[in-house]
C-alpha cells in the first residue's frame, strides 16, 4: 500500500513542511528506515539519527526542530509518538481486513455467529459455540463445544479452544496458542502408577487480553483457570490449572505459573521466570526474567534469583557470589596468618 | 447437564440426607463452589469450609459430621474423594461423546482404522497407518504415513504425528504435542556450517501414557526415543532424540531433557528443569524446578539448583548466599581487628 | 524399504566383505541395531561393541579390523561416518516422496506455485503469495497473505506463516513453529492498562536455516526480525520482535532471545538460556545451558551462570558456593578463636 505526506497529515492532523506528494510503502524506525518509508521522531534521545536518516516522509513532534533546506518531507504534530501509533492503528485496520465465511469450513448448526466475522478456510466450530461481533477466526483454529467468543475477538491460525471455555471482548490470540487442555492432575496409587483425575472446569479469558503464540492455558480441575481484563502473555507461556492472573499484568515469554496460583493485578513477570503452585502474589510485583517465585508476595516487590528473593539484595549477593574465590582466599590467609601468630607469639 | 441428588447417590451408591430432587449443573471445590454445585469433603481439613459453601449436593466422607438442620443436601459415601473421583469419570465419558467420521477429513485409502473411533473434520490419516478401537483422532489432527495410534487413544485438537512413529493404547495428548520431528543433530564443516544429519529413527510412546499441550518429542537419530508406560508429561516439555523416559515418571511443564539421557522409573521432575545430554537419571529421582541436572544420577536422589546438587546442600549453601553480604562484612572486619591486634602487639 | 548390501556398497562405493545378497530394512546405532539393520563404525571409541552388535551390515572405515570369520556382512570403505551420512540423505530423500496438489487445499488464485512443490491437504496459501521450485507444504500449513518462501524448503504440518514474512531457500522449518506472530509491545497509560503498539514489520529468514518444533519468532514492531543463513534453532526457542540471529548460529531447545537484540555468527546458546532485550552478543559467543545474558559480550566470550559471567569464572564461584556452610563455619570458628585468643592475651 502508498500513501502521499498529504494523505498522511490530514489523517493525523499534521503541517507538511516539503512535498506533499512525496509518497511512502512502509514504516521504519528512524535509524534503519530506508527510502521509500515513513518514520518518526519524537524523543531528543533519537535526534541524532536524524541528519542521515534514509526515511522519506518523518512525523516530528512540534518541540524538536527540523533542518534548514531538507530534501526530506516533514509533518509536524504536536505528539509524533501518538500520531505514530495512531497511524499504525488505521494502517492495521486497513490490511487486516479478512472478511466472509471461506469453504470448506466446519460450523455446528447450533453455534450461534455475530455480524461480520471472518471464518477462514478448514476452521473447525463445535456444537453451541457462541462467537460475537466481528470476529476473525482464522484457518485451523478449533472451537469445541459451548466455547464461547466475545465482541471484535481475533484467533490467529491453529489457535484451539477447548469446550466451554469463554474468550471474552477484544482479545488477541495468536497462532499455537492453546485453550483449555486438561490440568495437570493425577493421583498415585501404591504401586507408583497415576490416575488421571479429570479436569472438568473450564478456562475463562477477560477483556483486552493478548496471548503469545503458542502459550498453554490449562483449565481447571473444578471451577475456572481466569485470565482477568487486560492481561498480556507473550509467546510460549505456561498457566496452569486453577491459576488467575490478575488485571492488567504483564508476563514475558517462557515463563509458567503453577496450579492454583493466584497472581494479583499490574504484575510484571519476566522471561522465563517460575512461580510456584499454591501460592498467592500480590499487586505491582515485580519479577526478574529466569527468577524462581515459591513462597507468597507482597503488594509492590521486586523479585530476582531461583528461588526469589528481594530483587536488590539478590543483586548484592550475586557481587559476592562473583567474588568467593577471592572471598575464600582471604579467608584462608587470615587463617593461616592467625595460626602464624598463634605459633610466634 | 443437569443431574439430580438421586440420580448421582445411585451411581455412587451413597445415602442422601436432605431433598434427593435437589439438580446440580456443574463440580465446584467445596470453597468455592456456587449454587446449583455438586462439591465434596474427604478431608478434615478443608472442614471449616462446610459452613458456608454454597453448593446445593455435597458428597460427605462417613467419618465427617453433616451440621444439622442444613438446607443442603449431602451424600454419605464412605470415601467422598474416592466417589467425586469416579464421578468425574462417569462425567467425562458421557460429555465426550464425539463420534464418526466428520467430513472433509483425508484418510488414506491404505489406512486400517478400529472400531467406533472418532475422525474430525480435516484431520489427515496418511498411508498405511493404524488405528485401534475407539481412538478420538480431533480436528486438524496430523498422522503421517506408517505410525500406529493405539486402542483408546486420544489425539485432541492439532497433534502432529510425524511418520513411523508409535503411540500406544490408552494415551492422551493435548493440542499442540508435536511427535517425532527430527533431533537436532548438526556437524560442522571447518568453515563452521552445519551440515544436517538425517533423522531416520522414530518414537515409540507405551500406554497409559499422557501428553501435554505443545510438548515437542524428537524422533531419533537411528532407533527410537522412548516414552515408556504411564509416563505423564505437562505442557511445554521438550523430550530430544534418543531420550528414554522410564515408566511412571512425572515431568512438570517446560521441563527439558536433551539428547541420548536415559531418565529411570518413577523420577518427578519439576518444572523448568533442564537435564543435559548423554546422562542417566537413575529410579525414584526428584529434581526441584528450575534445576539443571549435569551428570549421572543415583537412584532416590533428590535435586536442587543449577547446576544441580543434593537437594537439602543446595537449600544450606543458599540459606549463606542470601547471607554472602554479611558473612563479606563479617570477614573483613576480622581480618580488621587481626590486623590492628598485630598492630597494637 | 529393504536393500540388500550389494546396492549399498554400490552407492557409497564400498568393497563388500561377506554376502553380498544380505538385506536390511532400517538404520541403527552400533550399540543397539538389531537383525536386519545397517550400521557403521568410523571411530575406535565404539569399536568394543563390534563383536557383539546384532547387525545384519556393517559399513567399517579402511582403519579398523574387520573379525575373521565374521557370519556379518562388512561394507569397507574410507570414512564410515561420511559413507552412512550420505546413504541418510540418500534414503531420506526416498522416503520423503510427498507430491503434487491434494485436495482439499486452499491456494488463493493469485499465489505464484513454483514447479515440483507439494501441497497437503488442509494446506492455506493466501493472496500473492510466493512459493518456490520443490518445496514441500504439509498438511494444515498457512501462509498468510503476501508472505514468500523460497525454493526447496520444506514446511511440516501446521506450521503457521503470517503476512509478509520471508522463508529462504532449502530451509526445514518444524510443526508448531509460528513465523511473523505480533512482537510484545505495549504502551502503558497512567492507569496501568496497556495499549498495543501496533507491530507492522515482519521477519526474514535466510537459506538453510532448520526451526524446530514449536518455535516462534515475532514479526518487528517495524523493520524485519532476522534470522540469518545457516542458522539452526531447536524446538521450542523464543525470537522476540526486532532480533537478529547471526550466520550460523546454533541455538538449543526453550531458549528465549528478548527484543532488538543483535547475536552474532557463530553463537552456540545452549537450552533454556535467556538472552536479555536490547544487547548485543559479538561472534563465536558460547553460552551454557540456563544462563541469563543482560549484556553486550565480546566475540569468543564463553558464558554461564544467571546472570551470567565469564564461565570458567562462574564454575570456580560455584565450587565455593557448595562449600558456603563450610566456609562460614570456618570464619565463625577463627572468629572465635581471635576472641578466645585476645581474652587470654
Amino acid at each position: 500500500m502508498e500513501f502521499t505526506a498529504a494523505q498522511i497529515a490530514e489523517w493525523i492532523e499534521g503541517e507538511i513542511i516539503g512535498d506533499a506528494n512525496t509518497s511512502v510503502s512502509g514504516f521504519g524506525k528512524i535509524e534503519e528506515a530506508g527510502e521509500g518509508a515513513l518514520t518518526f521522531l519524537a524523543n531528543e534521545k533519537y535526534k541524532a539519527y536524524l541528519k542521515d536518516s534514509k526515511a522519506s516522509v518523518i512525523i516530528i513532534s512540534e518541540n524538536l526542530a527540523i533542518p534548514d533546506n531538507d530534501a526530506r518531507t516533514f509533518i509536524r504534530v504536536k505528539d509524533a509518538y501518538a500520531a505514530m501509533t495512531r497511524l499504525l492503528d488505521l494502517y492495521k485496520s486497513l490490511t487486516q481486513q479478512k472478511s466472509g465465511i471461506e469453504q470448506p469450513s466446519s460450523i455446528h448448526e447450533s453455534a450461534e455467529l455475530g455480524e461480520d466475522i471472518y471464518v477462514g478456510a478448514f476452521a473447525y466450530i463445535g456444537k453451541n459455540v457462541k462467537i460475537g461481533d466481528n470476529c476473525k477466526i482464522y484457518p485451523h483454529v478449533f472451537i469445541d463445544d459451548n466455547a464461547v467468543i466475545g465482541d471484535n475477538t481475533v484467533l490467529y491460525s491453529g489457535v484451539k479452544i477447548y469446550d466451554n471455555c469463554v474468550v471474552g471482548k477484544n482479545c488477541i490470540i495468536h497462532s499455537g496458542a492453546i485453550i483449555g487442555s486438561d490440568g495437570f492432575g493425577f493421583q498415585p496409587d501404591q504401586n507408583g502408577v497415576f490416575h488421571k483425575v479429570q479436569q472438568v472446569g473450564n478456562v475463562v479469558i477477560g477483556n483486552q487480553v493478548e496471548i503469545g503464540a503458542c502459550c498453554t492455558i490449562d483449565r481447571a480441575t473444578m471451577g475456572s483457570t481466569t485470565i482477568e481484563d487486560g492481561v498480556k502473555l507473550d509467546n510460549q507461556i505456561q498457566v496452569a490449572h486453577n491459576v488467575t492472573v490478575g488485571k492488567n499484568t504483564v508476563i514475558a515469554a517462557q515463563a509458567g505459573i503453577a496450579g492454583s496460583t493466584k497472581i494479583g493485578q499490574n504484575n510484571m513477570i519476566g522471561g522465563q521466570v517460575g512461580v510456584a503452585g499454591h501460592i498467592k502474589l500480590g499487586d505491582f510485583v515485580h519479577v526478574q526474567a529466569q527468577s524462581g517465585v515459591n513462597g507468597n508476595i507482597a503488594d509492590h516487590s521486586k523479585l530476582y534469583g531461583s528461588p526469589a528473593m528481594d530483587a536488590s539484595d539478590f543483586r548484592k549477593s550475586y557481587v559476592y557470589f562473583r567474588k568467593l574465590p577471592e572471598l575464600m582466599n582471604k579467608l584462608n590467609q587470615l587463617d593461616k596468618k592467625f595460626n602464624q601468630e598463634r605459633k610466634n607469639g
